[in-house]
């Protein structure tokens, strides 16, 4: 809504979980690579740049603007969330100077199941969440919704890591590449980098 | 994402999933009334129309533009989803010439929750889509999320029915007002219309 007396009150709590990531020439993280994993890959770029705002256009040396929106849990129950929380490190720490950010698309299929059904594959099937506490508080991680957005992917996850725990990464993303919930992934890119 | 040859193939679906609602002085709908059941209310308008895309800014005619997006099922199982297909009808019947859109905001409380407790509080014991079914196939209706659109209100659905259905449609609100999810409205706006 477009209205004086509203607009200020009302986007303040949506600006702050709005992310775009920006790979050009510019920013404190250097892309070491960018991998297609599925489906079409990303144009290169030497460069990202994380911005707490939703840009209209790319910046004129940016090969890609990619954004996103941190939200409510889809899936993740009291129980879980409660684990989690006490595992989890934030972003951020001195010592974690390696990065991914992994923007994926899910298929219409995926979509368009119902709530317990895709649950269902997400956890009892998949095990999303029992991996990923595998590896906490080593990996951190924040993710991005992008579905409802008119973005090319429907999630843009961030991780950050040292560098001893890179094969650890490695591992729970073979871990979840080879789940269930994978086969309604129709596009994925792996872009890795390291904070200079 | 903008680059020119991921433009079209990205954007097509989604495009398809984006409803504004126009309130101004022109367009098919005749507001009767608008009325604020919680927090603040919405300007004066005398026609509503809803258009297929999001414009940026409300046309020159307009009081004000809210904007949404149809998108995956958030709380409704396999089980619900068969029953509310096989007793549900599609918007734009013939017969069927008011209608309500009700924009409704909910509370930091309820987004903060996990996904297992605000199902628990939606379905056992507010029991929305049981109350939502009673009313099948009387009420038509089209829901569009908006918590991550950086819109003031989380949600705008649009109801469509008989004017003999009226009265119902009431019972139904009434019903759902006086549950536990209601709660954790923190803004709710009623606008009736009639199509002419």
């Amino acid at each position: 809504m477009h209205t004086p007396q509203n607009i200020t009150s009302s986007t303040t709590s949506s600006n702050l979980r709005q992310f775009s990531f920006i790979g050009g020439s510019t920013g404190p993280w250097r892309i070491s690579r960018i991998t297609a994993v599925a489906g079409e890959s990303l144009g290169m770029a030497t460069r990202l740049r994380i911005v707490n705002e939703h840009p209209e256009t790319p910046p004129t040396d940016a090969s890609w603007l990619l954004r996103g929106i941190t939200s409510n849990l889809r899936y993740t129950t009291q129980s879980e969330s409660e684990q989690l929380i006490a595992k989890q490190k934030g972003l951020g720490r001195p010592h974690a100077t390696r990065a991914a950010l992994i923007p994926l698309k899910k298929s219409a299929a995926w979509w368009a199941m119902p709530q317990d059904t895709r649950r269902q594959i997400f956890e009892a099937q998949s095990r999303h969440t029992s991996i990923g506490l595998k590896y906490l508080p080593a990996i951190a991680r924040r993710l991005h919704h992008a579905y409802d957005l008119g973005e090319p992917f429907d999630f843009l996850t961030w991780f950050e890591f040292a560098p001893k725990d890179e094969p650890h990464f490695d591992e729970l993303l073979a871990e979840l590449r080879s789940s269930q919930e994978w086969a309604y992934v129709d596009r994925e890119v792996d872009i890795r980098l390291n904070r200079e």
